[in-house]
């Protein structure tokens, strides 16, 4: 499969846009999470880079690490998201004449919906991770792009509850009912805390202008 | 200057991550925009192409044309966002020593910060724009993408907030108070259609998992 992060960001829009079943919302979602990241490396950078600000490295430091691993995890996850959903696509077109053949069929389906729920969950559990940090980054960071943090913050805002609505729609061809509410606990928990940390940090950042 | 449409993801992330000034929040809110815009596309295009949807087709022809347009919009504001931070900081820079070079410096500030907060407000305006057709299309649109739907209104929302987070910083250093009101006015106007709009595309992308 084609490595989105080596298109060009215009053969990545048009791949997005076109008629194929991926890339989808969820490789959208992580492609957001890597630009939160991105944008939180930054910030950190440029108050690293500043002796001015050296009350604030030891804080600022691990961000600028955290950032700089998770937009390499976000790209990795947009490529398994595509991956993903081509597998349950796949698994939906093996033949289905014999008794045999449907059981197959029906056993990689659940497989691969399985797959298709985890990769996005991984995605949400990353961007709150790292959203977790920026509170303190906007606190503490370069002032001069305080509007940055806050852009990190609704990028991996978008990117939890874009791969979360790639969870849901998933989870509702999954049997497994026990699977099926635990990832749904894990939806609401991670939603709560996103939302939580976005507010947070959009009012640190406007308290700055 | 580079431009950023041309740049492989990788690399555009690699320039968002670098310790430039540019590109920032702003630029990546506006890519932000052209995936929801790209998404949007995608999902208008796939209930086109399907005759079972044709009772839709009337509905949803605008928004693929919107869409497509709106990409190309987003991609060249992105661009725009940089270089009107760029012109910030070269005016910044300008000699201040007589008092001639002062006031002329003055004056190229003023204006650079007057674009730099026009320009994200273009691209805000954009994007509710576009969310505006979303819940039309959650309705009408494809089933099986109305996921994709949703992951367009996060993401155009995102571009809302993080262009209008860039209207805000770039207002604090404005002293004509008419613009300023002015623009807090669309502000708010727009953060709240976003917000409201979001919600319902995300109320109806729910109902239907």
């Amino acid at each position: 499969m084609t490595k989105f992060a080596e298109l060009t960001l215009h053969g990545f829009l048009d791949a997005l846009a076109s008629d194929a079943p991926t890339p989808g919302g969820g490789t959208a979602a992580a492609a957001a999470g890597a630009m939160g990241a991105a944008l939180a490396q930054m910030v950190a950078g440029i108050t690293l880079s500043k002796e001015k600000y050296a009350a604030s490295h030891d804080a600022v430091r691990p961000i600028a690490e955290a950032g700089e691993l998770a937009r390499a995890e976000f790209l990795d996850l947009a490529q398994e998201d595509s991956a993903a959903y081509d597998d349950v696509v796949a698994a939906r077109r093996l033949p289905k004449e014999t008794e045999e053949q449907k059981a197959a069929r029906a056993r990689k389906i659940a497989l691969a919906n399985r797959r298709a729920a985890e990769v996005p969950m991984r995605t949400a559990r990353a961007a709150v991770r790292l959203l977790a940090a920026l509170p303190e980054l906007a606190e503490k960071g370069n002032p001069n792009a305080v509007s940055d943090v806050g852009a990190a913050s609704l990028l991996l805002d978008a990117c939890v509850e874009g791969a979360l609505l790639n969870v849901g729609i998933n989870l509702s061809s999954i049997d497994d009912a026990g699977f099926v509410a635990e990832m749904q606990r894990e939806t609401a928990t991670l939603q709560e805390a996103s939302q939580r940390l976005r507010s947070q940090v959009l009012a640190l950042v406007r308290k700055q202008f």
